[in-house]
């Protein structure tokens, strides 16, 4: 498990609570996992994890059947390079377990080379969790996980349907698709919206479900990135729209990952979330105005955020 | 002169300095008005204005050859009613001297009954300028005054004349415009990004024409106004979005009206500058798409920021 945040942090103790040898790599809290374990509280019952096999990026990769990489996509240009290092020569699952749109294809581009039998599959985490200091995981909400095979109908299916398996087995909900691409729409349906307002509007997803200018908003956005999946062949159905707004209802009332991102300003996900779908979008010759938009005011938001301004 | 903010406290003082016979309308200054004057702070020079003749919206209204009205649209639908009945039987030039769209319609349409005498003209300001504090306008940067009859070709175009010929002997630069409509979209093209980026982003008009995200997005805003001003009949060129991204980067960095009317948790004038023009361009069938989401963004803050959330 690569990243111990909010999605690795939860997902792989799931994963060791069923008994799953799991080896974790961190980037900072690497002693502090060592020896003070992990602590997840959760709905499901708090768990406290000790004795952690952990490792930081400087360290040898032990050889594992699967890598998970659940890290912010934000750090993706070192982590795409680090693994291509890494799994030179083995064969294993490669499941990257991030937000965004083609978040697959630098892993898949760097490691053909170097690791041809290295299988990658897409992973999207649907929960509402996050790391709130050093070995401790808040899971409040939700726990989903979708899984597709990067090359559609290749040999990464059966690696997909073995992943599910695994998540399956450690009590995590858990489906394979069959169109990695209209997954990875279906979830910018809800966070192309969402991500961005909430740090744009400083506004929960309560709020914004229940006013009726930035729920109007909201559905426009939405409306956007349909019209964009339609577009580029991986059509997602607009009722899907109502599906959202009413799990966003039932949801406790929660700041979403890029408004955390902000807060605690960190860069924000913005070309996995935003750039590329569009640059897909734009392609197929789809126009997303208000996704522009809002991509704008968040690239600035974002840059001044970070200069501490 | 009805209001004495920004606006009508400037160009009302420089009317009263070139010897004309100012009579003052103030909702919450009057006692401080009379008691102290008006200071005006500017870069051609500090005044200060004693012996105002000053009323409140409970007195009766002078006899004047025009009245200004230099107030918030938000005030409008009281100014309007209040108007009706002091200017009813009356023949005098009525200055419509604010922001937004269509704004001098309402005053016109009531009163065509009671006062058929009353030409009505839109007036627009271009001034940095604000009231800071009671009886005390600051002015920053930039005057101009440009006039335009609502009736275009009627009798108010004579009443247009003599208005510039007040303000020009005033010292103020005027112009009469032969199209208001295309007049108020051609102010529209810098209120509409930069009142309202200013409070969503924050962000004062320097910051957003140096970041290159916010700039690109002021730039698809304009585009947006342009293609409305074409869609109804009252077309601004595309080149006038160069002049205004020079004038900006020539201003003194300021904050927008609708930024201060935010931060002071006032209501901000959306029906005016972005609902009435959004209908205008929906019923010629032109898509203001990024200008509706910023619309929609604004509607949830400034109903958050009144509540005092």
């Amino acid at each position: 498990m690569v990243g111990v945040g909010g999605v690795g942090g939860y997902y792989g103790s799931r994963l060791a609570l069923a008994g799953f040898d799991v080896h974790w790599v961190a980037r900072n809290d690497v002693e502090h996992l060592r020896r003070n374990g992990l602590v997840v509280t959760s709905p499901k019952g708090d768990v406290h994890l000790t004795g952690l096999a952990v490792s930081g990026p400087d360290d040898p990769l032990p050889d594992t059947d699967v890598v998970v990489v659940a890290t912010k996509t934000t750090a993706n240009p070192e982590v795409v390079a680090w693994l291509a290092d890494r799994l030179a020569g083995r064969a294993c699952t490669l499941v990257v377990l991030q937000n965004g749109f083609d978040v697959e294809r630098p892993f898949a581009e760097a490691l053909a080379g170097p690791a041809p039998d290295v299988e990658v599959v897409g992973g999207m985490s649907f929960i509402c969790s996050a790391r709130t200091g050093p070995g401790v995981i808040a899971h409040v909400d939700y726990e989903r996980v979708t899984v597709g095979a990067f090359v559609p109908g290749g040999v990464g299916e059966a690696a997909v349907a073995a992943v599910v398996d695994d998540l399956v087995a450690a009590d995590v909900p858990t489906e394979a698709l069959t169109d990695l691409v209209e997954g990875r729409w279906r979830k910018l349906v809800w966070n192309i919206p969402f991500n961005g307002l909430s740090v744009v509007l400083n506004a929960t997803t309560a709020e914004m479900v229940t006013d009726p200018e930035a729920r109007a908003l909201v559905r426009s956005l939405m409306l956007e990135v349909i019209a964009a999946s339609v577009g580029t062949g991986h059509a997602v159905e607009e009722a899907f729209i109502d599906t959202m707004f009413h799990s966003t209802e039932r949801m406790v009332p929660y700041a979403p990952s890029m408004k955390l991102d902000y807060e605690a300003r960190r860069e924000l996900e913005l070309d996995a979330i935003y750039a590329a779908p569009l640059r897909a979008a734009s392609a197929a010759g789809v126009d997303m105005a208000r996704t522009t938009a809002l991509y704008e005011q968040l690239a600035f938001l974002d840059r001044r955020n970070r200069a501490g301004g």
